[in-house]
């Protein structure tokens, strides 16, 4: 008799920010097949007996093929487990969890979504910058800044250029530079904020505020461990007013908050 | 002494799908501030002898007026209560947490944000229709179209008619036929799949998959109990090979699929 595979989201990191569903899939595992950026403090709550699978996924892109993957997931179900399948941040967010369930319903395998906090979600909620505020942004634009090796990037810079529409950027450390340069020759105002934010709801969370114009080349001078969120839009000013305070033994080392007064 | 407020996401409806963290918080609650329209099922997690304070507001707009709440937050506080204000989805996306986070910031009361998993990551999740899909999604952006009485919708058709991106509308029922006829004017296909879903991840949970031409019609003929959220994009079109079930017992009663084969 088949598995079943749970495809679940991790969550931002911080291990109570996960779904109680996830914590009590977790906290009973008998596998888990782990992308490589789900958190320590989350990958410690797997009883010690759970066998770990890691393959090595990063947001998105991987160093497993995502057929090998699927297989994975497959094979696994097939020999009557039931297989934990956990991303960081939520499965159908950028997280090709819809890929995979497509894979194991071709398989005739029984597989379930566990939706989990978005990065940008969990960086809103740890640094006070919301993803919508009144006056500000009347509403919010996930994209990704990836791209592959030599691809141009592909995004709809006009569309983009909306001011009043918070746009998050994810997996965009290695690209900001062009995509924020890109998006003032789309018309967006050449000062408006961007708080780029590293590990959010973690003991390692990072924060930079910039903006549009400088983001690229303080970026260049103080990198931030990937994975980097950017929050760009009129919302992430308010850092400047109403950031909360990250972890008070990592403060000293970890805030930078770079000025252009 | 002064209390602390924290402003938390109830999530999209189950109780499962709450954080670790708001489910502590609410399991051991004092006083509970919270909107009309968390689930009963989340309500029913607070213990009997706390206080339980209905602002009556749902997704946005209030039957008491934001700053009635603001006061009465900063005085239960004042007062030196711990108390949980209690919002749907996430209080950082359409939420208006910030809102009440720079009033209470402003009468020197301490605060913090559980974030939640939005309607849209709730409806992703249980009706298996991703926000993201290679090939068919490159992005998620969250609008309301909701508008005040007389008042015209005010959104930027243009930059919202991309058709790679997973357009999500919030609280849009009542005017749902006009943004999809401003969609269509703006360039976006006439048959583009749009996926209503009504409480989702509840025993109550509805569907409804039409598309831009028919969505207005279809949702005069066969109303949906509020709150409606709207998933535009070709990721709505998966509901019809990948859709996941509705729960058993009341499928026969709630699923509605309106075709135009």
């Amino acid at each position: 008799m088949a598995g079943k595979v749970y495809l679940i989201g991790a969550g931002p990191g911080d291990p109570e920010l996960l779904t109680v569903r996830a914590m009590r899939l977790l906290q009973s595992a008998e596998i888990v097949v782990h992308d490589r950026l789900v958190s320590p403090e989350i990958m410690a709550l797997i009883p010690p007996a759970a066998r770990r699978i890691s393959v090595g996924k990063s947001a998105g892109f991987h160093s497993v093929p995502q057929d090998q993957i699927n297989g994975l997931l497959v094979a696994l179900a097939r020999e009557g487990h039931t297989v934990l399948r956990l991303k960081g941040g939520d499965p159908l967010i950028f997280g090709r969890g819809s890929e995979e369930a497509e894979e194991l319903a071709a398989a005739g395998i029984s597989y379930s979504y566990v939706p989990g906090i978005t990065a940008a979600q969990g960086a809103a909620s740890s640094t006070g910058v919301p993803l919508t505020h009144r006056g500000l942004a009347t509403g919010v634009r996930y994209v990704t800044g990836h791209r592959a090796r030599d691809e141009v990037l592909d995004l709809d810079w006009s569309s983009l250029a909306d001011p009043d529409t918070t746009l998050v950027v994810y997996m965009g450390a290695a690209n900001m530079a062009e995509i924020a340069a890109r998006l003032i020759a789309a018309g967006m105002p050449v000062d408006l904020p961007v708080l780029a934010v590293a590990h959010a709801t973690t003991p390692r969370e990072a924060r930079m505020l910039s903006d549009l114009t400088h983001i690229g080349a303080d970026l260049a001078r103080a990198p931030m461990e990937a994975p980097v969120l950017f929050m760009i839009g009129r919302v992430a000013g308010l850092h400047e007013t109403a950031a909360l305070p990250l972890p008070r033994d990592l403060r000293a080392a970890h805030l930078r908050v770079v000025g252009h007064g």
